[in-house]
């Protein structure tokens, strides 16, 4: 597709990678179920996406699972795709859009008994938002949109900045006696050990860190990542065993939780306690010989991508307090947010603009998105969790973490994400039943 | 504004102009009617809506005219704006909506009142296009639009390409016997008498032409050349005396056809009728001493900067066939075109963008625009000239030309056009209405 779809000076194209599976599509009557990918490798999505392979036969649907651009093997310029923000200038959510919108019409120009079938964006996290803002921009290219676990509030002032760590602080309070209060206090534990004369060789021994602390700077790097880490858990606090961001077991926060049970502990006692909780995440398999502070998640995702991506439009304000959450006070300062990076990549977020170009919370003229959000994911809390009109649906799953409902069906999900799959999958059959009576009567 | 909303490499902004009148604006119950500049000088255009005018009052409404950038005084780069392609590269209607967003965003923040009142988006031609795209891609900041003679499809195969000169010969074939037949003849009688030895001479002679016909290409220009002058008069067929592309009497097909009465007249009178029905249109005031070739219209259009975008996103294919029209035959040539397109400014068109971008014909979705279209323009043929739903609205104007309604009401308007506006403002006002009911429920 076209590197620069919004300008014409640039007339290079690149290889955007997708996915097709046409097992169970059927020509008549049938449907294209498209996943907006998001910032990672589509395979990934791909494998992490079972409900569309649960529904494909119901649907009699062709799934498509099309690469975010800049993402994956989905590299503008390949290797140098990242070198600099000239390079880096044409990441953008439009021209992600684009790019989409362009597949849809190349798909539906090539494959015989695709031109007039109804087609539906889906998605979950930044994937949600795309799939969301997807049908907002483009709704003569879908009929429709299933938003999974889509944070498109959480911009600008449109909710308060501290509600996502709140949440994650709830998800912990409710996962075991005193799990939130205890890990409130881990931060000082880790502040008055580092401050003392081998601290720093004390603290990497007893986390097993592989690169030893070895400045103050280091403190702060290593309670971010604690903190990454506990966010992390709270969002894939899947009910049985998975393997998304990192191979977890069922539940993992009342596993990271059985660590953190007696919050008046001596501050040895609590980074070991640190220690035992961050192997459930770091070390499920038991194979890990040291935890690595600058990594949090699967490499599937493109950390470099989405830096660059939250530097200029997707900027989301988050905020601590340590009284209502259990991490450390963080305000919210955009300046030095700015700075940082300008720093880093030689520009400067616009943090306004994506409301400007996707609404905000005045978005009731739209039609067709289903919101789907887990009341565990901290994600939810910049979510759509009411309804908004008839058409423009929110679905709140009680037990539900990051996505849940995109996820394989499996013997140990709750009652409430079953409801939600079929609620889903009754309203993506009303579209496509409305698009079929629409297009009948044209006829 | 930012010079480029669509990327974070460049930083640059430039001034956007952007007129506004507020003598009947009313705080309470009031609104902001958003004029969608188009390609020129927005003085211009802000002169020749009248209509926003005529109707402040009675929807105590705020006018606001917004120059489009790259015309009139509104350059990202100043006088290098038209440089190359490089500078060229923001000129998109992408960018000229998205300034439009930014805009109206920065007037609600700023003027004291206007933050909780309904913007609505007018215009006519591209600017109507513009006006109802706009509402299409940003329906959270308008309550609809008003798009005036908006072909938005003539782009692609979505019309067929002989629409536009079938439109302007029936309105020479109405406004005067054999007048069509006549101008249908003329292209031969021309190229006859350029075949002959002094015809180049007495062509130039006999039509006053300011730059003497040299060669045989010279011809080609000035059948061009004629043929867009017998276009713009059928766009600006208007019931009264105007000056909108050049002073002109009232109802000037007419006038021109009288002296096209005689279908078979010799070659030499024919041309001499030519020069005459020329002069109605360049010459009305009776000043010109020669005509000019180069020159069709008004110098407030930015002629070089559609120029660009004919040749980028808004490509409109029309052609000729010399049989249903008064043209001689022309083809649509997407090929050639390119390349000229090439040679010129160093780009290639992409003449499916347009439909990509805003739907082409499937824009059942989007809610509140009224596309009204005079029959005697040529632009109507691309135009929306059905109701597509109960909100998106065609209102069809037996004798009007080019974006009539907009202009100021007039003693000798036709009483189509008398209740066209008067339809236009009731659905204006209902969509007002429809806001502040909303806005109370919020509140």
């Amino acid at each position: 597709t076209g590197v620069d779809h919004f300008g014409f000076n640039i007339d290079r194209t690149f290889k955007q990678r997708y996915l097709i599976a046409d097992n169970y599509w059927k020509e008549d009557g049938g449907s294209i179920l498209f996943y907006t990918g998001n910032e990672g490798d589509i395979i990934w999505f791909c494998n992490n996406t079972g409900f569309m392979w649960d529904i494909a036969e119901e649907m009699k649907a062709m799934l498509v699972f099309a690469e975010h651009r800049y993402y994956g093997e989905s590299l503008p310029f390949g290797a140098d795709s990242f070198s600099d923000s000239r390079h880096l200038n044409f990441l953008t959510t439009e021209q992600a859009l684009a790019d989409f919108a362009k597949l849809i019409r190349y798909l539906k120009r090539t494959i015989p008994g695709a031109r007039n079938q109804p087609v539906i964006a889906l998605g979950g996290s930044y994937g949600g938002m795309l799939a969301a803002w997807f049908r907002m921009k483009y709704p003569h290219l879908v009929v429709g949109a299933l938003a999974s676990s889509a944070p498109i509030w959480q911009f600008n002032d449109l909710v308060p900045c501290d509600i996502f760590m709140k949440i994650v602080t709830t998800d912990f309070s409710q996962s075991g006696p005193n799990c939130s209060e205890s890990i409130r206090r881990s931060w000082d534990a880790i502040n008055r050990l580092a401050k003392k004369g081998p601290g720093l060789r004390w603290l990497s021994e007893a986390l097993h860190l592989c690169t030893p602390l070895t400045k103050s700077q280091d403190v702060q790097r290593l309670k971010d990542w604690i903190s990454e880490t506990w966010v992390n858990v709270a969002m894939v606090d899947y009910p049985y065993e998975s393997n998304f961001l990192q191979p977890l077991p069922a539940w993992p926060v009342k596993v990271v939780c059985q660590y953190f049970k007696y919050s008046n502990v001596p501050d040895t006692v609590m980074v070991q306690n640190i220690f035992q909780a961050l192997n459930v995440y770091y070390n499920y398999s038991g194979q890990a010989k040291c935890l690595n502070v600058s990594e949090t998640a699967t490499s599937s995702l493109g950390v470099l991508g989405w830096s660059y991506q939250a530097c200029t439009e997707m900027v989301m304000p988050t905020c601590s307090d340590g009284v209502d959450d259990m991490f450390e006070p963080h305000s919210w300062n955009m300046k030095e947010y700015s700075d940082d990076c300008f720093k880093q990549w030689g520009v400067r977020p616009r943090p306004s603009w994506i409301p400007t170009m996707y609404g905000g919370k005045n978005i009731s003229s739209h039609t067709n998105i289903i919101f789907s959000n887990g009341e565990l994911d901290p994600w939810s809390g910049g979510g759509v969790t009411k309804d908004i009109t008839d058409t423009l649906l929110a679905i709140v799953i009680p037990n539900g973490a990051h996505h849940l409902d995109l996820r394989a069906s499996n013997a140990l999900d709750p009652v409430s994400v079953q409801l939600t799959r079929s609620l889903e999958v009754k309203y993506m059959k009303q579209w496509i039943s409305d698009f079929y009576v629409r297009l009948r009567k044209m006829n």
